[in-house]
């Protein structure tokens, strides 16, 4: 195979033996299987290849037969793991742009090698339209609250939730988006078998349940320290942009805002206190790095694109169909009268829907050109969306 | 007299007649006085100018008696009470460019007629480096809080801080700088004997012996609900720069920020939690309106000038003399010792400030250029500042 082509199966091994044997992100190797194919990197290492491998221990270990791609795979089957690789049906077309980043230097930003995952969603369709919400793992009660909030809102709006599964923020915004329902997806750096932290084995099935677990890293791996950063990219690149809802500066959680910056990705940070340490690396995001300052789920849709970026109505002339709106989205459109106002108990009685939730979603239909407010509730525009 | 020359006897008595007449911010009856003096619009309003009195309100006040310009300056000089008008010595230069907004239409911003004032300071030497600090009366106490570190640390810093002798925040702020001893000013809406609110009696005295308490509006006045928005403006004008600390959405707070913007002045905003409906207005103000985001005193110095603006130590080759340093900062900076490093301690027990203090203010003459830190302390820098 060329590196422009679909994979073949000895090309997906070969993927598989090195996501098992190197460091996630490194870049001189990504350069040469992109150049070269997985298959001929991996002959280079184990003939004792000095560039790729100075110390040999990637060549040592293939050579002691510890890492071998066809049981890696075949493990991963007998889990339930998939392994998707670039150029296959269902590799999100967000992550191509990692690959155009191999050549800049410093600030490449290396694709993986492929995807190990498991879950009930489709990647490359919860990635169409997916922001990341990351942030500091020891949160303060404010962030989590306000992470969850955006998870929920984001999710209700048919965004995909984009987030690390950690302690804090991440958390707290995966279980915002499961509360609505939603698509929420886990990139870890680990395996996506591993419960890490131990105490998130549940919260990360029901992401599996409602959305994907996925990692660059092999079934069964443990986490290391440096990989929360080099996974961080992952995040960044699935999504539209990278929401940082609390981070102390200098902290990891930064990392993913400093990777969207690389991959030309919206970075948006949520305000707090200034008396507050964990968000002052927001603040400083905003103030010195050009973040966009964001207190809700709609400003943040507000910077990255419209209601699901493929949902939106059109606003210059295109046509945009009805029925990509997202589910919540269609039933109350569906409910509106014609040619008179729709009252917002109206809608509760048509949607069975909650009267506060009525609002927030009549509110993202309105904003996005769907209805018209007037006082009493909403109307459908006269031009029609 | 003509607009452009010094004030004359009978220009004052006109301007001090008009100023018991008028509406504060009138910008019809200003671009009057500024095209043909206090005097002749006094006159014309005098002989029925419906133009200027479409009910001719002001007439009959002035043919009545009720209003007479010389009494009104000897009022106030009984009560120890100046007035300052443009282009008489003291007149800040600052406040010139309202003039220059008179042919802006709808986005003028009218010069007062004179500025009544009592107080210990200079006012055109406050105004040289000034900053407002502003917000809502309803503060909370975490706004409260930062306004008043934001008044100590800008009078700290050698700046004025300018604001409005509310409730909340204005207080706060004027009290943070009170505590420091530094220069602050407030503008009122009412007569500057009067205090509002009568329980900030104490407080404005405090500021006029430390600093100038000033309003266009005559001795003895009571303010006017409108009268609030108007005053406003010449907080913007007398300042560098206006921080809004707390403001809910549609507040009065934000009004001297749209003066600030229309006098091309700086605008400056402080996060607070987004479940804060007193941030909401600081946030929209970054967010929609361009405002700088700032969390301490060292951003808005930053923002609005460094160090005095005119104490700055030379960025672009100019010189700039050592001794328009702020007091602190001279006391500091000849404590320093030459050719090697002078620790925190030394620096307590040269100028008996605290550590925190010394701290504090070397961090900002390290900004600006004048020392450099080191592990162990500050050096005087290599080639002089």
């Amino acid at each position: 195979m060329n590196a422009d082509g679909p994979v073949d199966h000895a090309e997906r091994v070969a993927r598989a033996a090195l996501s098992a044997l190197v460091e996630p992100g490194h870049t001189v190797l990504m350069r040469r299987v992109d150049a070269a194919g997985a298959e001929a990197t991996l002959r280079a290492i184990r003939r004792g290849d000095t560039k790729l491998d100075p110390n040999h221990r990637m060549r040592d270990r293939l050579r002691s037969g510890q890492v071998d791609g066809e049981e890696v795979l075949a493990t991963a089957d007998r889990l339930g793991i998939g392994y998707l690789c670039p150029g296959e049906a269902g590799w999100p077309v967000a992550l191509e742009v990692m690959r155009e980043t191999l050549d800049a230097g410093a600030d490449a930003v290396p694709p993986p090698l492929g995807l190990w995952w498991r879950g009930e969603a489709e990647l490359a369709t919860a990635a169409e339209s997916a922001v990341a919400v990351v942030g500091s793992r020891n949160a303060t009660r404010y962030g989590e609250r306000v992470a969850a909030d955006l998870g929920s809102d984001l999710a209700m709006a048919g965004w995909t939730v984009v987030s690390g599964a950690a302690f804090g923020i991440d958390a707290a915004s995966h279980r915002g988006a499961l509360a609505m329902g939603g698509t929420t997806v886990a990139v870890l750096a680990c395996g996506v078998d591993v419960a890490y932290p131990k105490s998130h084995a549940s919260l990360l099935d029901r992401i599996a349940a409602q959305g994907v677990v996925l990692s660059e890293m092999p079934p069964g791996v443990r986490p290391m320290r440096s990989w929360f950063l080099a996974r961080n990219r992952i995040i960044a690149a699935l999504s539209a942009g990278s929401v940082v809802v609390e981070a102390a500066m200098r902290s990891g959680a930064l990392s993913t805002a400093g990777w969207a910056v690389k991959l030309s990705r919206e970075v948006l940070a949520v305000p707090g206190p200034v008396t507050s340490a964990l968000s002052a690396g927001c603040h400083d995001l905003v103030r010195e790095k050009g973040a966009t300052l964001v207190t809700d789920a709609r400003d943040v849709v507000d910077a990255v694109g419209t209601l699901g970026a493929d949902a939106v109505p059109a606003r210059r002339g295109e046509d945009r169909p009805f029925d990509r709106l997202s589910p919540v989205h269609r039933r109350l459109r569906e409910a509106m009268a014609v040619g008179r106002t729709t009252s917002v108990a109206m809608l509760v009685e048509a949607t069975s829907l909650s009267a506060a939730t009525v609002r927030a979603e009549m509110d993202v239909l309105a904003g996005a050109g769907w209805v018209e407010e007037d006082g009493a509730g909403w109307q459908l525009p006269r031009g029609g969306p």
